[in-house]
């Protein structure tokens, strides 16, 4: 079953429109999630829109909210996302953010009182189609254990960046801070797979192979330890301590509390080249990064190096001149989303 | 042996001066390095100044170069350490960065022709002592490879951010993007130690559990896969590519090529919390955040969770009451630098 993505872009706008967010804000959410399905992160696409509109008829975002701006400089905006959808606010958000860093050497932006954003990395990307260096990151519920511990006690915070080449289109890093991301648990949970030991451990600390226990409360482990630690907290620091949204056990989870602000927290960074080497040089110098990277001989079971984004951009490509194949978990949550909304979800291409 | 940390910071300073380094700058590497042992990171402490000295005489590295504005704005600096020290250029650019972070959201310089500047952290540190936000990072030669690579193609690109607490003084995270860092390598090395395989191929791109291979091209490896490489990646974008400093294998070994300008660049960021919710919320939070930290259930094995940094104050505040235990590695390398600059290393504390 594949769909064209302007085909998909539009069947999620209705459904967004039928779940009672304005069409601008339908639009934007649309071209966050298809366009990261397209980059194969199926765990932050489409799956998540049912997940939205569930929080929305719980009351727990408000559909229609505009972002607020609470503070402002010359390169600054603390913001809120006044307990309404994040992807509208974050685009909106970062939006603002990119018309300040045409001037400024560097920016930033905070957003409260927002929720789930979809993939950091589409934000950072915003800059980085504009011949920007773009950062982005998020706190969210309390999933992961600190080192030396054996509780949920901060988010598995994605952090993103993304810088423009020319001959290449950009390098693109998009992670977690846990072993392994929410979202692809619950893939493989709606797929009936098994997880390798070590990457979860259940609400009491046992270890455990079933990715279901994400949805009872399961602890994610950081990824190299104090390493993914450490940066979970940058993230929390940047996000729920810097914009005053909620921090750890002050974000709420959509999953258990879907009726209730999430009090998320974002955090945007964009650096112009222009005050540095000039944006031409800077392009070019990301282009010989990748190129200096991709040189390097492949090691034993590989056969070549990919740069941060490759995969993704290749995925694209693909699913452009192919069509987006989604897997089973995101069609089902997808089909689930019509329904809420009353919209057909029809014929594909 | 012990050293109480004046006397060494004045050993220190006294060696700089006697191999040609200017009195101001020589007390900023003193600092740098003596504070760097003091937390308890031996690799980048003392160990490192017969090295400096090595290049200074080798012709690599100029001893008494001033670094060099190339291009400035309200929130930024571009500068050159012009072939000098890492570290008095990064100190006198960071404080230079510090007094527009008085009046900026977000400030950010650059440093080229640049060489080893210690410590990520102790900038970062620099700008957490102010109430701000410090962030710091630094290319190197080729040490680590990409990703399916075999060969060093990338830094090792160390990374640090500090925020300040009151209660607590701050959360510091400091890392490189290898499984291990080279100093502690180095110092396994000259204690004669094994290391795990996996940590690092031979320059052939064979397994080893020799940490000397250090010394002849050995390749590291990222932590977490692909996580470590990107985020690698990312280092080398903020210094190498925005500051027009070496790239890549454009960054020359102080090592293999103590006589050549080592073009290593350097990045800094800062961020002021008083145009977000006020210096004051800021810092509580970063204290409540370390509390709900810290109130985490230990895990089997552990007796306590610990916040990025807490190890770092408890070694500092042992050091200043008790003492600065060095360890051989850096007792040998502080005698051949006290040596090369013909200044008595007399008693200790």
């Amino acid at each position: 079953m594949k769909w064209r993505a302007d085909d998909l872009k539009d069947k999620v706008a209705a459904i967004c429109c039928g779940g009672g967010i304005p069409a601008t804000d339908a639009a934007m959410i649309a071209d966050v999630l298809v366009t990261t399905d397209m980059r194969g992160i199926h765990s932050h696409g489409v799956v998540r829109l049912a997940r939205y509109l569930d929080c929305i008829r719980a009351g727990g975002i408000k559909p229609a909210a505009e972002p607020v701006v609470l503070n402002e400089s010359a390169n600054s905006i603390m913001a809120s996302a006044a307990g309404g959808l994040g992807i509208p606010a974050s685009v909106k958000i970062v939006r603002r953010l990119l018309e300040k860093a045409a001037t400024q050497a560097i920016s930033i932006a905070t957003v409260n009182h927002s929720d789930h954003y979809g993939a950091a990395g589409y934000y950072a990307m915003m800059a980085a189609d504009r011949g920007l260096v773009g950062f982005s990151a998020s706190n969210t519920c309390p999933l992961v254990a600190p080192t030396g511990g054996r509780a949920a006690t901060i988010g598995n915070n994605p952090f993103a960046y993304a810088a423009p080449g020319v001959k290449h289109r950009a390098v693109l890093f998009d992670v977690c801070m846990s072993k392994v991301a929410a979202g692809k648990l619950v893939i493989a949970a709606e797929a009936g797979q098994k997880i390798p030991e070590g990457l979860i451990l259940t609400k009491d600390g046992r270890p455990t192979t079933d990715p279901g226990e994400i949805w009872h409360d399961a602890v994610m482990l950081p990824f190299a330890e104090h390493k993914g630690y450490g940066l979970a907290v940058m993230v929390e620091m940047m996000t729920g301590a810097l914009g005053m949204a909620g921090m750890m056990a002050g974000v709420h989870s959509w999953n258990t509390q879907p009726g209730r602000d999430a009090d998320t927290g974002h955090s945007f960074i964009v650096v112009n080249p222009e005050f540095f080497g000039g944006s031409d040089a800077f392009r070019a110098r990301i282009d010989a990064m990748i190129d200096e990277l991709k040189a390097c001989p492949p090691c034993e079971g590989a056969t070549e190096v990919l740069y941060p984004g490759e995969l993704e951009w290749r995925r694209e490509k693909t699913a452009l001149e192919n069509g987006i194949e989604l897997p089973a978990a995101s069609v089902s949550e997808l089909t689930r989303a019509a329904k809420m909304a009353g919209v057909e979800l029809g014929a594909t291409a």
